[in-house]
């Protein structure tokens, strides 16, 4: 007999878009300047994480519906927070849309992410979210440099 | 019929150990002075986020396991690198040690972290693995501003 999940693909999708309103909260924080401009030690802008986690989610999310995969290509039109916002909202839309057409034997099975990351599906979200929170926890400390307060690490609503 | 786990304790165990490898590595990289006096923007040196994971994990996992709960407290008698290390690696041990202990159904009841924080078990692990991300990010950026090249994200053995 299978045990109870002790987590199931819905709560990993609203642990998920918790994260991402948090990050979500931490763009609009950033002066429209230092959004595209303000680094430390030589790390890129807090806009270029963006970029990259937008490159990620919806693009690897269509793969595990579709069952194809795609070279890695982040989008370098998004040039205002405006923008980068706007692209974040409909990837929250996206990502829900996309996440309820996976199959749940999906999570366990192997994707190519990109065609390169070969790993299962379950284990390229997990980096997904991983990722999103390293980076967003970068994102922290260039506000705190700029004299920002983040928001509450808890805030995910 | 329950449908096959998207993913099962022992996956969570290794993705955390896999975590706190990499923060080990971290710890290890940073110079002994600035590891205690380091900061960017008003924000704690790298230390006391590490203090922070230790009196989180092990004291956490108990309260899973004994079904009883203590305030949360950290250790200041840490007051230098090896000394982090050696509790870093006690606790790594005691966390797999633990976790054997933690009945499969205990994952989804609620626990009242700490006697304040009151979720299902699943979140409070995912808390404690996410928060760790999060400061390890932001010791990245410190390791950064040093000149010092950090580990990749990926590398968790």
């Amino acid at each position: 007999m299978e045990k109870t999940a002790i987590l199931t693909p819905e709560e990993l999708l609203k642990n998920w878009q918790g994260h991402r309103n948090l990050t979500r909260k931490v763009i609009e924080l950033f002066p429209e300047k230092e959004l595209f401009e303000f680094s430390i030690g030589g790390m890129r802008p807090f806009s270029e994480m963006v970029k990259e986690f937008l490159a990620i989610a919806v693009p690897g999310l269509k793969e595990f519906v579709s069952d194809t995969t795609k070279p890695f290509e982040e989008d370098h039109q998004l040039k205002t927070k405006a923008q980068l916002l706007q692209a974040w909202d409909e990837a929250t839309v996206a990502i829900s849309d996309l996440w309820s057409h996976i199959p749940h034997e999906k999570f366990r099975e192997m994707n190519n992410l990109f065609g390169q990351y070969n790993f299962p599906v379950i284990d390229n979200i997990q980096y997904f979210i991983d990722n999103e929170i390293h980076h967003r926890g970068q994102g922290y400390v260039y506000l705190r440099a700029l004299g920002i307060e983040p928001p509450f690490f808890w805030e995910r609503n």
